[in-house]
């Protein structure tokens, strides 16, 4: 009995060394710069506090969904969703090359950081962020919503700074979004208000 | 019953907006910057990227928590947790005199942040922020926990650098963390671990 309480003691020291390893590692996204500007528009927007806005919001906009989810497997989801970008770096959304390469790189990097954890967690995190990638599902359409309007919050307040430096058309953004009406439509319909006052103002440009 | 639809709709709305408005207010939390250093030790770390690392960290280390917690309500907890430092700013954890007005400048900046939220969205923020606070059910202690282990580690991968910076003691560390022990024996027991390699190195004072 004894044996098996000091087993049981040594298996979880192991997790938690495994676990803190992950932990450590993943305090690199803090350096992963994204495209988007913050609201004061003095500096960009790093991965880390992206993910962080994802999952707060992911609390308050439930409500608009248009299916039922999963609020803690959405937010789990949002809050890994670009750990790959540790080894693949950020692909801007309007990347076109970018975007070619952009799959293998990913997956190369989910193997090597998720498979940092405890088998039972690698696996739990890679089957979240495959879900994500794969876009189907109603959490994985959730958290897709989020990952698209926070930065266009963003954008609006910084006066669309980043569709301006990379002279964005309407149509681009409109094709990225293209599965957000059928996720909320409440949500969908301020993205537009939005995107349309930013046209007249020529930060985003008509087609 | 096509009013009672309109109404549905704009009260829907009206929500979106407070929540809108929310959203955007509480990016200002990625510019407040905390006395710890990223693991790389290149800069301080700021409050989003700070919770964005507590909430997964939470789903990581559950399992090691002696007493049954609610992930999804901790996770919501340690992202909302520091939201009031955009108005009353970061008070480090060994400033005694910052401590004095800590309390009556985030009460002041609690009631006006989530008070941007709809009234039933604001008073959940509220409690939970109110239950972090008051330190005492297994979910706040899994809270803490997560909030002091998390800079000990970036500590640790940094040198103890700000532990050197403000030539903290270790009783002060282990006054800090005197619940720990009852939260979780085998982290408390990895956190003792750190503390004592970073007095050997000299970077903690032995009291």
């Amino acid at each position: 009995m004894a044996m098996i309480e000091k087993e049981k003691e040594m298996r979880k020291a192991d997790r938690l060394e495994q676990q803190i390893r992950f932990v450590v590692e993943v305090d690199k996204v803090k350096n992963i710069f994204r495209q988007t500007y913050l609201t004061d528009g003095k500096r960009k927007e790093n991965d880390a506090e992206h993910s962080w806005h994802l999952a707060l919001m992911a609390v308050l906009l439930r409500e608009h969904m248009q299916e039922e989810t999963d609020l803690t497997k959405v937010i789990i989801m949002v809050l890994i969703h670009d750990l790959v970008e540790i080894d693949a770096g950020d692909t801007y959304a309007y990347d076109e090359k970018g975007a070619q390469t952009k799959r293998a790189r990913e997956v190369r990097a989910a193997e090597r950081i998720f498979g940092l954890l405890p088998e039972d967690q690698a696996m739990y995190f890679r089957s979240l962020w495959d879900e994500f990638e794969e876009y189907e599902s109603a959490d994985a359409k959730f958290a897709h919503l989020l990952d698209n309007f926070q930065p266009l919050l963003l954008n609006d307040a910084s006066g669309g700074r980043s569709w301006k430096e990379h002279e964005v058309h309407h149509s681009q953004v409109c094709r990225r979004n293209e599965r957000i009406p059928e996720t909320s439509r409440e949500i969908w319909e301020k993205m537009q208000e939005i995107m349309e006052k930013h046209i007249k103002e020529g930060h985003l440009y008509a087609d």
